[in-house]
């Protein structure tokens, strides 16, 4: 019989929370029961789970030891708090907030890249999913590190407001509405307003005069692809619901003359699909994607202005490979080397 | 007795004919008649300008040996067909459009830049105006090269639609219109959608894989800076009205390690200035400074990953420093430099 399994969801009424339950319904995980968790304000509120109608329950009102994966979809500030407990509770904590990302006994995974990592099992039950942007980007230099060593990475990103959770989609959504209406800017969900507007500011700025979410995709990136990768980054964000974009110009020791290697390595990559017809000028761009699992990588070319230099365009789903998507294949990775969990449960049961 | 001049605007109807017309009104540019020129649909139509209502001429009724200047917001075809006819008649050509932006005999000018190229006349009778993010971009690169030699330019642009002109602002906003009264998204402004959505494609992709708007900037920024420079750039659409954004990564021989000389660096270059308070996450985007004639450079910062390099994000309207304001300045330089216009015109009157 095949083995099903206890699973929490904890931020169950999230974007990130909410597209992990889909998720988990669309992949057919092994499910024996689903526990959704979220604030005292939505306790008692149902989700519903493939046939199933599911209350909202209290994250104190769970015993942990009873689940074995907690999808946290909470925020840095419960992942700070309660992660640790979850885990040694002897439940998987599979995290998609920040907090675990650079402790270096923790597992930053992405299963098409790093997953042998986690074949030798994972001592401190938890393993975090890396950022939105760090996920596509990573896949893509994952994938040209193929061919040659990396040398400098230069990324600018157009990260849509479903990055920053529901509230900034009805927030773009509202403001636009205003704008259109004549009724002026609305809402204050960015700090500028969004509608009709591109903010260069992702996060918050950091000492450095970096952005906290700039420094997550260098150090993640780095982290990840296990070097020390030159990495420089400015976030943006833009006016679209779904969709993170970036453009890329990789740096590389030795670059192909033939393009055709750099797209075979591209796709060689599971999950990454090349779209990239220049004759037909096909372009790939947010709205195209939403809903779709894959990373796509578009506007392929070598800069013609310096030696081994390549320049891509990159788009994907964030709430799908960008989030939920990258946490649920963790955890199908977790049953795929070892079905009864105990490598990587802090205490087995 | 103040000198004046007979002034043309070929394309008055169109966003950069129109800007054009303002800004000459604003800046009480010295005029004694100005023929509003456009296609026949619109002849007889009226254009005002300050307290006079002046009809739209067709191009092939005006003597242009009685025009002292013709601002050419037609569009390269336009320009290829008539612009040498139109200075060889002895009337200063000052072209928007990319045509003779490369021409070796054309001086391509930034004022506040190379405006010293024209002290010494210029015999072709055409002065060319560059491009939207040309122009931003080179004076930013001016104003580090003060402070020491460049060695690497990486660009990626954030273009707002009326880059494409006056179709394309009604495009984004009937578009949005659609998507929030659900009824889908209508036009056909560009290869897609372009309501909620970012497009990285800006004009024309060469056999060179870039864009011919890609080629522009980098062709024309070391036209201006009269140096090889290195320069790679991503251009990208996104669904903002006016203004233009780009984010900007600068390596220089050498950075100094005060930042404060880098800003004064900025500043010394007329029209440039910097807002950029880190502390108090200052951010500038294209909503703030629609109607703004500098350019503003915000988010200064070193780049932590390798040495002498900087980066930092550059927003201007397109529509007056982009384009009619730079053309107008050029103008104005034209007459300090010499008010009899003989240095300039190909026949002297």
């Amino acid at each position: 019989m095949k083995q099903e399994y206890n699973v929490a969801i904890i931020g169950v009424t999230g974007s990130a929370g909410m597209s992990t339950l889909r998720i988990l319904e669309e992949r057919n995980f092994p499910i024996k029961s689903l526990v959704p968790i979220a604030s005292d304000r939505s306790v008692g509120r149902i989700v519903s789970f493939k046939d199933r109608n599911l209350p909202i329950q209290a994250f104190s009102s769970v015993d942990f030891s009873k689940i074995d994966f907690a999808f946290l979809c909470a925020g840095s500030k419960f992942s700070s708090q309660y992660g640790e407990a979850i885990a040694k509770a002897g439940c998987v904590v599979i995290d998609k907030s920040p907090y675990f990302r650079l402790f270096p006994n923790v597992p930053l995974v992405v299963p098409e890249i790093n997953g042998n990592l986690l074949r030798n099992g994972n001592k401190s039950g938890i393993i975090s999913s890396p950022n939105c942007i760090t996920i596509p980007l990573s896949m893509t230099l994952a994938a040209l590190r193929q061919v040659s060593p990396l040398r400098r990475v230069v990324v600018s990103t157009y990260q849509s407001v479903s990055g920053a959770g529901r509230k900034a989609i009805d927030g773009l959504y509202n403001q636009t509405k205003s704008v259109i209406s004549n009724m002026g800017n609305s809402d204050d969900i960015f700090p500028k307003p969004i509608a009709f507007n591109v903010l260069p500011l992702v996060g918050h700025i950091l000492d450095n005069g970096q952005t906290d979410e700039e420094e997550k995709i260098i150090q993640e990136s780095k982290k990840i692809l296990q070097e020390d990768l030159e990495i420089a980054v400015q976030c943006v964000r833009v006016p679209v619901f779904i969709g993170h974009s970036m453009s890329v110009l990789c740096d590389l020791d030795l670059l192909p003359n033939d393009m055709n290697i750099i797209r075979e390595a591209f796709e060689v990559i599971e999950g990454i699909l090349v779209v990239d017809n220049q004759e037909e000028e096909t372009i790939v761009t947010p709205l195209d994607i939403q809903g779709d699992d894959s990373v796509y990588v578009n506007r392929i070319r070598v800069n013609p202005q310096w030696d081994n230099s390549l320049q891509y365009w990159v788009v994907a789903d964030n709430l799908r490979k960008g989030a939920a998507l990258n946490s649920v294949q963790i955890a199908e990775l977790l049953l795929e080397i070892d079905p009864t969990l105990s490598k990587f449960s802090v205490n087995c049961k």
